[in-house]
């Protein structure tokens, strides 16, 4: 069974010494988001993911969901999991005190779910699941729907979900069918087929609170007839009991390939009781503010199963002996030595290292950007940290979990044979991993929306919020000594995204397809060139921390190791993703659909 | 349920107008090898995939293996297609004739497993393990082995393994412990555990012919004291048929990430009675042979399974109806296009098939070597082409399962969410495709191969079989205005790939670090090159049918579009290996094992 261990030095080291969240404490609500909360939280979770949750990773995977007479199951001990989560206050963890929530920093919360993640995916997704639904709520419903439903949404009595695809529409939802009639009492008739519903019915909470996209009678055609409605299981009494039934029921669950213990549900609703959560008609303004946090939340689940599997692969590669280094017998009194002496098994270690930390680096900042749009006292600031926000969201989505996926396949690889038998975990991790890259958006879409919204909006500002602190950074740095072998890849790698931005900015004018071609290696490219300024960052810390002098010299001179893998390993693919990207769109569209 | 139509027009292509192997009737054997028997030999097999092992893959997917009391049950249907096809002589196509075989040509019997594979890789594992068997005892077992064994494999009749991994050793071999005490009547008696073996028990045929590596009693440590012995579950009586139950049995099945329909088993042997095969203490010799054979047929999976995700996801993209081409409505008839308009959709699709046809041109290259090492009447011809096959047989099982691996990924990635889902059974494709990679010597271990043996055999030997055609290739057709568009890149990634072989070869003599750091890398730089050899080798063939006129215009199109397109997005990777390889070996190593 796979073992883990939070890695809670590297995320104090990512939190307070590289971002500084200690400075989070001037904006309002966040006075008491001191070192101590920050220890504390971050501990008491991980006892949480080590100790409760995964233990249930595995079974639940075998075990998976049942489905009967439109009763979901959940794996053995997924309910009191579920409790105990819920009754430490673990759901909604940044959420508004005024419901009953901790209202502690984004960042903080984000550090927490990944250790969820990392120790149980598909359990996250109920809680990940209710996070979205409270997220709508708190935007963009009443304050009636939201003292109705959020404290009870808080304390996971009630579950969330998202009902956004239908059979024939997931990524255009603009064709979307599911239709609401007016009733007399203000409230809709919904009806319609939903598919892909994560945690659409389970047996964790005493109700459900479906946010589902549907089409008002007589609204137009297309995304701007779409109007968001809460649907709940059980309608909610005015005393806030639970009433009847709703219109709403699990018609089945599918069979996937992983995530197996979380379900995902076809959801039938036939004249079910719905309530417009915002304006009739603005329905995909509002699912995008849940998609959008969903999005980097999806990437985090990239990031935490690279996490785990490497811990696993680096643990079996310092146990498995099998041959000789190529230097000579490291361990000449026993039989062969450890397979980590091997520099093929360090390549693959090194990878996942220097993504794993790389990526949470990213990540970290990006939700720390979302604390300080919503809280910074000054406006031009909460302005920029939502630039920056939006233009990274696609960028960590896709990118954390491609690069995710790689890594935990280098973690199974690791394990030769024994990471295909199941018994070893190593190959739920891929499978599980394997959705990351399609739901919320596929990568593909990632990338339309990186190259087709974020780079052209408002003529380029959101763009200047990444590219402007990088080439400071470049400015300061270049001629730093201790960082010069850090800054002068960067530069270079930064160079070819200004190119390429440039290259996409001027062809993709005269035809679109140039910068449709270009999307999903432009992304990749964003995505290295984000991590490397990421790891020069982190470089910068630990040079300092080194120099200054510390007792935890070992633990920064990974730090610029990996930093130095990741330089000269990883960010060279920038080369060929720029020769990639300036062939053009005529390679790829050259051949009539028919020919293939 | 995937469909599946094999890819008739590519393989004549590749075999009759680039190979050429027609000329193969010439050899001693093959004088029926013409274009009829290769027509009748390719459509009678596609009818065997298509009809009887495509229904079974996914049904033999959720069925699985089943074991009880020693007995393992193959999914409902396996049974009797096994026997449709041993009875239709598909097992060892290319085996000697004097034994029942069809004699026929090794290349020819590549194109003809491709099929099985793509249809039903699970099913395909069973006829392959007992031509793994039938290899060995062809070139290693003495006259009377051959006489008691071949014909039964050859028919099918019985079954073949070979043992080799052990519970503490899978590539390091010299560590393996099954014992094999001499008796008085020339046989042994073998003791020991051996794991992960393919088709080890079921009840396909009346008997299983295990080949077992073990070491004799007082032979040296290490891999120069193991042997090979032939030990039958059920022993030979002398007029051949079946005698006493041996020591040999089934302890349990592993449960599998996928290509859950092959039996991978523990046998355990207790004193089984074990005959030597060749000499003592030359096992491993013997061993290679079969696993030369076997890597290559492991690349070939990693192919198959591409082509028949390819068909799926290209069929999907054509009818799944999602958003509007950039470029305005293709059908603004319908309330979407179908998302093969999107260009990261094509990105996907003609990135798959690039991988698919480019490998399999390199795959038949590599297996009419192998033809041309057994039959050429010239010596110097029959080592030049068995260099060849040494040096690219690692080259063909890394790059192809590598890539493999990437291509059914893109495959499931066209389908979105409902790639995931298990009815569509494309994820079956990345679950089956995933062990490609691990087992016949993982692609870390090919690389090792590559490096620490092709590359420096003979002082080099086996490269020039390799770069001096190409060079010759790249000389011949330099002017060629047709051909510039694919010769130019080709001889930047060879001056790379020069530029490469000869820092490993430099750095590697200073310190086997250096080359064991860059050998994936090299690898996987060596497979872009003789993929794009294979390209510029397939346009060449297609330019000169366009020019001189053809009914079959489009196919021949579509050759030099696909071509084109390898050059412009695959090829420049090359660029970023070039870079990583000679970054050395320190930023792999820096970390202490205790760092990890």
């Amino acid at each position: 069974m796979p073992s883990y261990r939070a890695p809670l030095r590297d995320m104090r080291f990512q939190l307070e010494e590289v971002l500084g969240i200690e400075s989070l404490r001037n904006l309002p609500g966040f006075a008491d988001a001191g070192g101590d909360l920050v220890a504390a939280v971050l501990g008491e979770s991980a006892k949480i993911a080590e100790e409760v949750l995964l233990p249930l990773n595995q079974s639940g995977d075998r075990e998976g969901c049942r489905f009967a007479d439109g009763v979901v199951t959940t794996p053995a001990g997924f309910r009191a999991a579920f409790r105990t989560f819920a009754e430490g206050g673990w759901i909604g963890l940044s959420g508004d005190p005024d419901y009953g929530a901790q209202g502690l920093p984004y960042v903080l919360a984000t550090a927490v779910s990944e250790m969820m993640i990392s120790a149980n995916m598909a359990f996250s997704t109920y809680p990940g699941l209710i996070a979205g639904a409270i997220e709508a709520i708190s935007r963009h419903g009443s304050a009636a729907q939201k003292r109705t439903y959020l404290p009870r949404l808080f304390k996971g009595e009630w579950g969330g979900t998202m009902n956004l695809t239908e059979p024939h529409c997931g990524t255009d939802l603009g064709l979307l069918r599911t239709r609401a009639e007016p009733r007399a009492d203000g409230s809709y008739a919904i009806t319609g087929t939903k598919i892909f519903i994560s945690a659409g019915e389970h047996d964790l909470t005493d109700n459900i609170i479906h946010l589902v996209l549907a089409r008002i009678a007589g609204a137009p055609a297309g995304t701007r007839g779409i109007s968001l409605f809460i649907v709940p299981k059980y309608l909610v009494n005015g005393d806030g009991t639970l009433g009847a039934r709703n219109g709403v029921a699990c018609g089945s669950i599918e069979h996937k390939m992983g995530l197996r213990a979380s379900a995902t549900c076809v959801m039938n609703y036939e004249d079910a009781t719905g309530f417009l959560i915002g304006e009739a008609n603005r329905g995909m303004r509002a699912m995008f503010t849940m998609m959008n946090a969903a999005r980097i939340g999806v990437g985090l689940q990239g990031l935490a199963l690279s996490e785990i599997a490497y811990q696993n692969a680096a643990a079996y590669a310092r146990e498995r002996r099998q041959g000789r280094a190529l230097t000579g017998p490291a361990f000449p009194d026993q039989p062969a030595d450890p397979i980590i002496v091997h520099p093929d098994v360090r390549r693959m270690l090194m990878t996942m290292r220097a993504f794993t930390e790389g990526g949470r680096a990213l990540l970290l900042r990006t939700a720390l950007a979302i604390d300080l749009a919503h809280k910074d006292a000054d406006a031009e600031a909460r302005r920029d940290a939502e630039d920056y926000a939006a233009l990274l969201t696609p960028v960590v989505k896709a990118t954390l979990t491609d690069l995710g996926f790689e890594s935990v396949n280098l973690g199974l690889q690791c394990f030769g044979g024994a990471g295909y038998i199941r018994e070893t975990g190593m190959e739920q991790f891929v499978r599980d991993a394997r959705i990351t890259q399609i739901y919320e958006g596929t990568s593909g879409i990632q990338a339309l929306d990186l190259v087709g919204r974020k780079l052209p909006a408002h003529t380029g500002r959101y763009l200047r919020q990444f590219f402007h602190p990088l080439d400071r950074f470049l400015q300061d740095e270049m001629a730093n000594p201790a960082l010069k072998e850090f800054v002068s890849p960067l530069a270079r790698a930064f160079a070819r995204l200004q190119q390429v931005t440039a290259w996409i900015g001027e062809e993709g004018l005269k035809d679109p397809e140039q910068a449709g071609a270009a999307a999903a290696d432009y992304l990749r490219l964003f995505g290295l060139v984000a991590l490397g300024h990421a790891w020069a960052g982190m470089a910068k810390v630990a040079a300092e921390r080194l120099a200054s002098g510390t007792a935890e010299a070992p633990f920064y001179t990974a730090k610029l190791a990996t930093a130095r893998f990741f330089m000269a390993k990883m960010l060279p693919d920038t080369a060929a993703l720029q020769a990639r990207i300036t062939a053009g769109a005529a390679p790829v569209m050259a051949l009539a659909a028919e020919a293939f």
